[in-house]
């Protein structure tokens, strides 16, 4: 019987809510890992909680991690998150965390390892995303590939698996995928930078490729925004 | 001109310790992490901020990683540190930590690309050891090519390197090495398994190898035993 026991990471937002939705409709039973990294919507830590209560999951593990080891528009006060820019635009942008991705899944396979988990779910997407190294399907690969060697799976020949199950969509078609299993999207949150009440500012990336998902979607957007 | 900024790993032990000093002998600037994971072994943290003294660097940069993720005989208060083992035995044993230096890498990595270094150090050395997977050359080698594709190096071409000065060499040579490029052993901590003042039990893995390497070296061992 294959082992069903997995890890996910769970941000907040929709493409891992979505993962989430999948990897319960394929018979995984998750356990969350959320980090608390300094960001600037933290507010997402709290989307987490609320994403694993609506799918019956244990309270995610929330892992905290210095702010100060990482230089990013996201975590420094000193450096604004940008508004309107065009997310098509070549480059890495400033909202880039430098090797967040690898920390996580880190964290991850050391979690799964110790708990006898071979699976780790993670909502990374290359398509409409802001060009973020580590969402790309390359580096899924050589972090999977590294944590075979890396790991007691390197020595027994019980390999973990990367699984990236959203990689490939559209936001659209990840709200679609989403929808037609249940995530109830009220209780996500992307904005990179909401106001104190946790309100959507409507301009960053996220909030921009949020904003287009929906409406390419035809799905309601239950985001609340800060100018309504 | 090279870039010659590099971060550290420095666990407080022989290895980490040689191979600081062999990085400042090539003229790298260094800075350290030391991380405090709930192992049995913990004052090897103070360990660390001895050495990082001792060569004039910065305090160690600290970091917390929480031991509940881990299942380890060197975390878990319920499982012993084995005795008296034969070290060259096959197999992994219980003082395997999942994914440790996976993760202990992964924040030198977010580390070093915030701070614009290049180059990471780790003492991991595979010959006198207790087997650890991620301590092979083809753990780093894939460890590096991942880091090189999850990171703003992956897009513009400026690659991390993890290097591993003393991974070929047996515990008596890194000691000769370290001896002459001035290490002071005395600042160091190896034992898995200390007493509440610090001192070595002087039979655990760590302890057994470390012996005969001061012997094997014929180094004085300046190590404070439990049962002097």
């Amino acid at each position: 019987m294959q082992n069903k026991k997995a890890i996910i990471l769970l941000s907040g937002g929709i493409d891992s809510a979505t993962t989430a939705a999948i990897a319960i409709d394929s018979g995984f039973a998750l356990t969350a890992l959320t980090f608390s990294y300094g960001q600037k919507h933290a507010v997402e830590v709290i989307a987490a909680g609320r994403i694993a209560r609506s799918f019956s999951m244990p309270p995610p593990l929330v892992i905290d991690i210095p702010a100060r080891i990482f230089r990013s528009a996201l975590t420094d006060a000193g450096l604004s998150v940008p508004k309107n820019r065009d997310t098509h635009e070549d480059g890495i942008p400033d909202t880039y965390v430098p090797a967040r991705n690898i920390l996580f899944l880190s964290y991850a396979l050391a979690f799964a390892e110790s708990a006898g988990a071979r699976h780790i779910f993670i909502g990374a997407t290359a398509v409409d995303y802001s060009g973020y190294p580590d969402c790309r399907p390359e580096f899924f690969r050589a972090f999977q590939e590294m944590a075979n060697r890396g790991t007691r799976s390197g020595v027994d020949g019980d390999p973990f698996a990367i699984i990236t199950p959203v990689i490939g969509m559209s936001k659209s078609e990840i709200i679609k995928k989403g929808a037609s299993l249940g995530v109830d999207f009220a209780l996500t949150h992307s904005c990179y930078d909401p106001d104190p009440d946790g309100l959507a500012c409507g301009s960053c990336d996220s909030c921009q490729i949020r904003k287009k998902g929906f409406l390419d979607a035809g799905v309601a957007d239950p985001t609340r925004y800060r100018h309504a």
